[in-house]
């Protein structure tokens, strides 16, 4: 049978790599060929400028609400076609729990951006960030910050390792931003990452220029990139380097997102003795990190930290749960690690063990010569090593074997725990086995610049965590220095690496044009017909209602006050209400204003407008006294639709006394019909 | 007189730089010596450690308000030796009014940093950002992003027209973060930055280690960076290149903030033909920005373009306005417009000037090699240069003359307005002159993705407007591309450059600690006394007072509707409530349940809590039925001062029904006596 050819996507048509760029991928399980792969021929000028000048208007027309439901669309094509990319997974060398983290993980990933992307995102195109700014002393000139998306494309640099997650969890963020992508899979795994993006392309949900998919080199594609696309990486730190020195990248101050393998550290508590739960918890936990997708996992504890007194403990217990774990083909079910991705993979975490042993570090599990599984595979024994003079022996801080393998070290106590930690100059992920708060906040305070994300486990959450090396689509991933000084993921944050954020200035009215929302101080459309009366759909940005006014008198403060029972000495006692800093005499209290407020402003008939679900930003003031009037200003600030039957509408309510001054404002939140 | 020698402050030391280092700084109103600078003989690697070891951790031990008051106090200082600066400003060329954006810009850009910092930062030693994010379904497993600030050293290399503010602008937001800094300034104006530095050190109000100044070449500072350190420059994009690229920066993902000069576009709106208030506000400010400090401003107007149809009016009536501006030593009160810094600068500028009319423009106003002024001094008349055929001229959109330097030219449409703005590749400032929203709306949707700072100046707020060329300490200053890829200042956002967000995963509990606030689920102090007896320092994080709990009846419902008039379906309607998606029967108000629950926790008597100020966040999660009971848990989440007289205490409120569901949450914001 001949080898099956990948094929690229660009602009919007599959092309195959010309012969002569073509090389062979090999089964991890047994070296047969698996596909070969190549882009040779591609024009990849044109593929930047098919990206630009039509994925992304295409995009950008739609709103983060259109993008979200597309993304959802696009995670859950993956989940219905997910038995044949497990097929391709397993050539790879991943067992099927790996398989899950990349291919479900994947999908869920992109369930979680569309989600957090209906939820925390606006349905419109630009999104708001932070509060208006008072820039002036009338409020004629305020300032807000908005995001909109990025003109250019995004470059996504994969790694090997999880060809399908890698891809989606940055294409969530960019399509969710309105960025088209184009994707270059590491070649290794490239059939896995070619057959996720088929799924994609076939959907239909895509619009054109949107995705493009590069299965071999990238060119002469960095010649022509500018300041309005973005290279995001994830791989090793030295081609990181490479990519990030390249000449337009700099020139251009082309955003680099890079995320490296990096040396992640685990420690054990200075309270965690052997018998505790968490000595128990860092020993599975290290063991697990080793061998989930044979250790080829950019967050993957390489560096395994205990009390000098617990050490000798913690290398028995880790070595006594090695030699239980079965390495083999991964398609067998009793299989706990697969193979490497390669052969040549194999012999580069050899070497680089060869230099660990060298620096000083001693094997004390596992023989990294050792052939396990099937013949002509790329599998290899779990690693352990052990070092008694960490300071000294720098490479355990410095080389990262990517594979199987981790190293024990004792420490002093917490100042050389955190110095230790922080010696790998910046990492992905980090755990902290404790039980004592103490503990954790001296030692996450002392080491959270040094790491992206840290995890501080105990007999509490165990149960329930999701582990050392989870990446998680609501937190960020990435870490500074060596880790490459990046952040991707973490919900909306990771979305904002794919927009520009500019600060505006000018007139709440101009500011709500552009920003597709009311700000107060800007234009308001008095309604005739009550607000509440209207499905969401007949409601515009800026209706206004505006209600009549109502005396507040002392009888309502002091029934309100027998009634609730807050006998609050602001509301109940004129000397002691004018002693005080703030009022003048007795005040109506707060919830009060807010209860005839919404007095004055509900239309009790049921309606378009189903329940107040919330109630944000209050703020109160200017006192409002006995014999003072309260009216109501409720105007539309925006509106998002949750589901086809419900949405919620965000009201900006002013609450203004007689003299038109504000006494209280806040966002209130309606669930509506659409 | 022997010219005097600047010192470098090199671990809390005056240092001189050694003889055969030094260079002669010129007067640029009439070229007499000023000053002599060098920084030969420094230890830059030590001064880095210094910084790193000893002025990092001192500032990391106070806390952001601690920091923030620090910060007030150096602006303070500054103003209170102003007149002393200013006198040095005039060497440098500029005028009294050039001066008080530099020297009291530079100051009130400290104090708005240290107002946002207590009132925008905790009063703790980290900032949480965003919501805990749930990661488990019982809440045993919980996330939370924090910033800690960096723990290596921020190197600024600043740029010579601005010496007081630019350094300020950097200074403030290093210093609340948490970070030491390194200064160097540019050398043509080194003197009036290290008279500055001169009075923050004299202040006494730094750590030492805190703030050093390097007042001649960096040497082999930059050989000495690592992954913890920031770098933030301004200057000319060349410079920035040269630094960014540099191998260690490259290697250890060196944080690099790069403020970089760019081709600032202003626009004249379609709407705004000669004659409409905006024409008139078009021309004063291309004018404006033409000649305060000579031009030689990062956010001057570079490119000035109008419709086609009203570019010969525009041209017009900008040569008049430049006819009106005399030139000439910046001490004299009649001048409005001082010199450039120096000889050479002026030769600089000829040369661009060059450049653009090679390409194309020409010169409409003013004479490049005419020398008005003092003799001997770098002053040059402004110059207008105007192009027909933007498309075609590309140096106009590329090549920055960094003085009193401008092109007008034309477009034809929305579209090509838009198509040319974006054509510089990245700008910090942007102006837009209309008063129709929908221009606004179009030009800054299709357009803010190339800008760092956009103004849509009009009638309304022209007499409020800070004007094209401001950067305000609350907005983002810097663009992407050209502009340099970065940004500063914007309040809390510059911070955070010099912080690292890390995502912390564990139990309520751990969360609670490492972030020094309560977190919902976390551990609860159940006080006997009542918190409201408790001056704010009695408090502590944590602290609970629990309520007894009430039965709310179908009469306690409405009485409610009657007194307040809130009548809605849901409370008084069985039927139309059961019909809703959402309720199975008649519910209690929200504003009830608010009301109940603060005649439920309110201590009555005049004391520690003086008020209520505010509610944030409220949730209703769960509906309560008539017959139902609540009760309150009343936490303390965070409190913070805000002056020796009065605080701000944050409370967690969670109210539970008679199953301990969650009915409500929210934050309730308490004025109170510290």
């Amino acid at each position: 049978m001949k080898t099956p050819q990948l094929l690229n996507y660009a602009r919007d048509q599959w092309v195959p790599g010309e012969a002569s760029s073509l090389s062979e991928i090999a089964s991890a399980i047994d070296g047969a060929p698996v596909a070969t792969t190549g882009s040779g021929g591609l024009d990849f000028d044109a593929m930047l400028r098919h990206a630009r000048e039509v994925g992304g208007p295409a995009l950008r027309r739609m709103t983060f609400h259109e993008r979200a439901r597309m993304i959802k669309g696009l995670g859950l094509a993956i989940l219905a076609q997910k038995e044949g990319l497990y097929e391709l997974n397993y050539l790879t060398g991943a067992t099927r729990k790996d398989g899950w983290i990349d291919i479900e993980g994947g999908a869920g990933t992109m369930l979680s951006f569309s989600s957090k992307g209906r939820r925390e995102l606006p349905d419109a195109h630009v999104l708001l960030d932070g509060q208006v700014e008072p820039l002036s002393k009338s409020g004629s000139f305020i300032g807000q910050h908005i995001y909109t998306p990025l003109q250019g494309a995004a470059v996504h640099i994969n790694a090997f390792n999880f060809p399908v997650w890698g891809m989606l969890e940055k294409l969530a963020p960019t399509l969710l931003a309105g960025m088209p992508a184009i994707v270059k899979p590491a070649s290794a795994t490239a059939y896995l990452c070619e057959a996720a993006v088929r799924v994609m392309v076939e959907s239909g949900l895509l619009p054109e220029g949107a995705l493009q998919l590069i299965v071999g080199g990238v060119g002469d594609l960095f010649d022509h990139l500018g300041g309005q696309d973005v290279v995001s990486f994830t791989g090793s730190a030295s081609t990181a380097l490479k990519l990030r020195s390249h000449p337009v990248v700099q020139r251009e101050s082309v955003k680099f997102v890079a995320e490296q393998d990096s040396l992640n550290a685990s420690l054990l508590g200075p309270d965690a003795a052997p018998g505790t739960p968490e000595f128990d918890l860092f020993v599975k936990e290290v063991v697990n990190e080793m061998t989930v997708k044979a250790g080829q996992k950019c967050t993957a504890i390489r560096r395994a930290m205990a009390p000098a007194e617990y050490l000798d403990a913690v290398e028995a217990a880790i070595r006594d749960r090695l030699a239980a774990t079965k390495v083999g083909d991964p398609r067998d079910k009793e299989s706990r690690m697969g193979a490497l991705v390669s052969l040549s993979q194999r012999e580069d975490v050899r070497a680089q063990i060869g230099k660990l042993t060298a620096s000083g570090a001693r094997i004390v599990a596992g023989n990294p010569d050792a052939t396990p599984g099937v013949s002509g595979g790329a599998f290899m024994e779990p690693i352990l090593l052990r070092t008694d003079d960490p300071w000294g022996t720098s490479a355990v801080h410095d080389v990262e074997a990517f594979g199987p393998v981790s190293t024990v070290m004792p420490y002093k106590n917490m100042a050389d725990a955190i110095a230790l930690a922080n010696r790998g100059m910046g990492s992905l992920a980090l755990s902290f086995f404790t039980y004592s708060p103490e503990a954790a906040r001296e030692f996450i305070q002392g080491a959270a610049a040094y790491h992206g994300r840290m995890l501080v486990l105990n007999r509490d959450n165990a149960a329930e965590s999701t582990g050392h090396g989870s990446p998680l689509p609501v937190l960020v991933h990435g870490g500074p220095g060596r880790a490459g000084g990046s952040e991707e993921m973490g919900g909306v944050r990771g979305v904002k690496h794919y927009m520009q954020r500019t600060a505006i200035q000018s007139t709440p009215a101009m500011i709500a044009a552009i920003s597709e929302q009311y700000v107060p101080g800007g234009p308001k459309h008095f309604l005739e017909a009550h607000p509440f009366r209207k499905r969401m759909s007949e409601l515009h940005i800026g209706d206004t209602l505006k209600t009549p006014s109502r005396t507040v008198t002392i009888a309502d403060i002091e029934h309100f006050a027998e009634f609730t029972g807050d006998k609050f000495y602001a509301h109940m006692d004129e000397e002691a209400a004018k002693a005080s800093p703030i009022f003048e005499g007795r005040v109506a209290h707060g919830y009060l204003i807010l209860s005839f407020a919404a007095g004055l402003f509900v239309d009790p008939d049921p309606g378009p407008v189903l329940a107040n679900t919330g109630l944000e930003n209050l703020r109160f003031l200017t006192p409002l006294y006995p014999g003072d009037s309260m009216r109501v200003e409720l105007t539309v600030r925006s509106k998002s639709l949750k589901s086809e039957d419900t949405g919620v509408v965000r009201w900006a309510v002013e609450i203004f006394n007689q003299k038109d001054e504000l006494v209280a404002t806040y966002d209130l939140l309606t669930e509506n019909v659409p």
